[in-house]
């Protein structure tokens, strides 16, 4: 099948889990037990989230218009202390509701508590590739004992909620990690055979600050270490320079574009047409929502493309269907699931979503692409199917009650504050 | 009135058009024909939108991702030769039902066969600031023509539709009128005591190209000739120096930052937060859905904030509240009417919104300003009240018909294509 095309007036049947057909003329023998009628929809693989703190959602509006560091040691960091699991699920519960709402099927996410998140992923039906965070600080106990962490999560929970959650060991980061960590953690991801999640060049400052200590650039670091050995999903990369860039590319490595949080804290835009030029996969991040302050990707979709326009002073720079193709298979390649999610297929998981288009923000409708990049929001979102399974239709979610689920986060926030 | 403040649990109470009452207590003797319960939803000034051509939404994703030149000269240029007034009107109508659904209820507009569009705001019953168009090129009669239409237009629109229509001449830009006709154009706005809109300094390399016709900056030359003596609404301001900033200072222009069709386009970005250091008074816009592709309020709200973060590498600049303020009541000083409308205050009129907060992706809800700004969408607005006039409850649209609206947007375009 064409990638790129638009069918119009075709039919799409789940079976299990799975897509088995798509096309114009069903086999007259095909049969369906339920029917969803898409007039006036258009139907596209559902949107993959390649890197959030889902549980931060519980955070979100908690501390506005502050510097970063002030943020992080005011607000962030004594929450996060006093941060027990049910806050977690709390949170990862109404981040996972907000994310079906959006048409969001699929979410990488790197916290504390991650069982917390897999169950939140249970039950809401999501899809998430999900990894206990590693920070180390200056402190080799704790990464030892989280590093340790990490790597139980890995053994219980892949392959979790009817396959649903895959998982990754998850370093913070090379400025909150040491070398010899990195490195274990590098050889680990090998043994188990598991991708790693970690923030790379989050800004401008810290690549000249690490530049500094480390001698070498952060990506060359790592490569040093042998850590893009394993499948590397690498968030924000704000400051990297075009053999940093080629690295990433000659390991096949996936990079998170995070356009609206890295906005919202002053960090900086990451080069992603030049990444894409040079052949690394990227796809989009929203970060949590206490830097966002949302999940939202049509939202991402938009200002990401948007901002690499801009930055190139180019219009054509990530034209809509780029866009669309970044937030669907780019994404799922970035997460190394792109084999079973990601675009609609035959034979693949049946992740997707209905857009509602017969509205007057959406009209005329005469590019359907652009259309959805450039005009829909999340609340167009009709109907969320993940794993053939239906989570919301007539944005009516049937996996949660919504009501529940937020009075549930607004207990849990006011028992930490 | 604090205009900071947040009430809650409060009245606000309307009187034919104007807000006659806000408080905890109305007095004993008030009583209401008609009431709405705001139970969970948030009361704010109706959004005003400083700079658009909304006739264009007929135009939205018609030609996407190319060239700035070749979308003006292949597309926008020959369809609106072809222009008339009935797609105008069918155009605008789309415009105002989607600005109504998404909480804008004053925009300031210019196009051609304007008078089409005075005749949409009367129907939907919005606020409008507009403006017949005046583009000279190099075609003097051309532009005494239009100069003439623009005049004409100042003096039959003036308070149409129960004062919901004001005016304003429109000079394109200094690129496209002579300096004569420019200063014919200021004298004229002197005499009409009318404001004058114009875009200015779109871009850094008309900024450079003009800067070296006319031997000065753009904003100097227009100074020169007297320009700003008149209410300027300057819309864009991509690349100024400081001395043209302190020159719209110091004449009290308005600006309009129009971050989204700015981005889109690769131009640039307009330094708002230098602008407002120097005593500059900025609004939003949103500029035509050709180039945008919307009139979301909500979206330029956040893209715009985050713009300014992320240009000035500091997330404390446009707080939310300053961001809500540039929104409406500096949106209003812009038009030339924050005696009017702007603010929630006894004595103006009700131009008011009230936003549905009780949805998951504004949960926890803990800072309104934030949430408002940084996680609501156009869809969050519950209902739209211009002039004291319900043209929104619960989402649904009294003035107009959804389904026709959009019905005949789409035969126009048709018509046009």
């Amino acid at each position: 099948m064409n990638r790129k095309q638009v069918l119009n007036n075709a039919t799409l049947a789940i079976q299990n889990e799975k897509i088995i057909f798509i096309g114009k003329n069903p086999p007259a023998n095909m049969s369906a037990e339920t029917k969803i009628n898409a007039r006036g929809k258009v139907a596209l693989p559902g949107l993959v989230n390649c890197h959030t703190h889902v549980p931060m959602t519980l955070f979100r509006g908690l501390a506005e218009d502050q510097p970063l560091n002030d943020w992080l040691k005011q607000t962030m960091w004594p929450l996060e202390a006093k941060l027990r699991s049910q806050h977690v699920y709390a949170g990862a519960l109404l981040g996972c509701l907000e994310m079906i709402k959006g048409g969001t099927t699929c979410f990488a996410d790197m916290y504390f508590h991650e069982d917390k998140v897999a169950a939140a992923v249970e039950k809401s039906g999501l899809r998430g590739v999900l990894a206990e965070g590693i920070i180390e600080g200056n402190d080799e106990r704790r990464g030892m004992r989280l590093f340790q962490k990490s790597v139980d999560f890995v053994r219980d929970f892949n392959g979790h909620a009817d396959g649903r959650v895959s998982v990754m060991l998850a370093p913070h980061s090379a400025y909150n990690c040491s070398a010899e960590l990195l490195s274990r953690i590098g050889e680990e991801a090998s043994k188990l055979k598991v991708g790693v999640h970690i923030h790379l060049s989050e800004s401008d400052v810290m690549f000249r600050e690490l530049k500094k200590k480390l001698g070498v650039s952060e990506v060359q670091f790592l490569d040093g270490i042998g850590f893009f050995n394993n499948h590397v999903l690498a968030a924000h990369c704000i400051r990297l320079s075009k053999s940093d860039m080629q690295i990433l590319a000659r390991h096949a490595a996936g990079v998170a574009y995070v356009p609206v949080s890295n906005m919202k804290l002053g960090l900086g835009i990451a080069k992603a047409k030049s990444l894409i030029d040079l052949g690394v996969n990227v796809g989009f991040g929203t970060d949590g929502p206490a830097s966002n302050n949302s999940l939202d990707m049509f939202e991402t979709m938009k200002t990401g493309a948007l901002l690499q326009k801009l930055l190139y002073e180019n219009p054509t720079v990530l034209s809509a269907f780029e866009t669309l193709q970044m937030a669907t298979l780019n994404g799922a390649k970035a997460l190394g699931i792109d084999k079973h999610v990601g675009s609609l297929e035959v034979g693949k998981k049946a992740d997707i979503i209905l857009v509602d288009l017969s509205k007057p923000h959406l009209k005329p409708l005469h590019d359907v692409c652009a259309s959805l990049v450039y005009s829909a929001h999340a609340s167009d979102v009709d109907t969320t199917i993940v794993n053939g399974q239906v989570l919301m239709e007539n944005r009516h979610v049937m996996t949660l009650d919504e009501e529940a689920v937020m009075e549930d986060a607004d207990r849990a926030l006011s028992g930490l504050l």
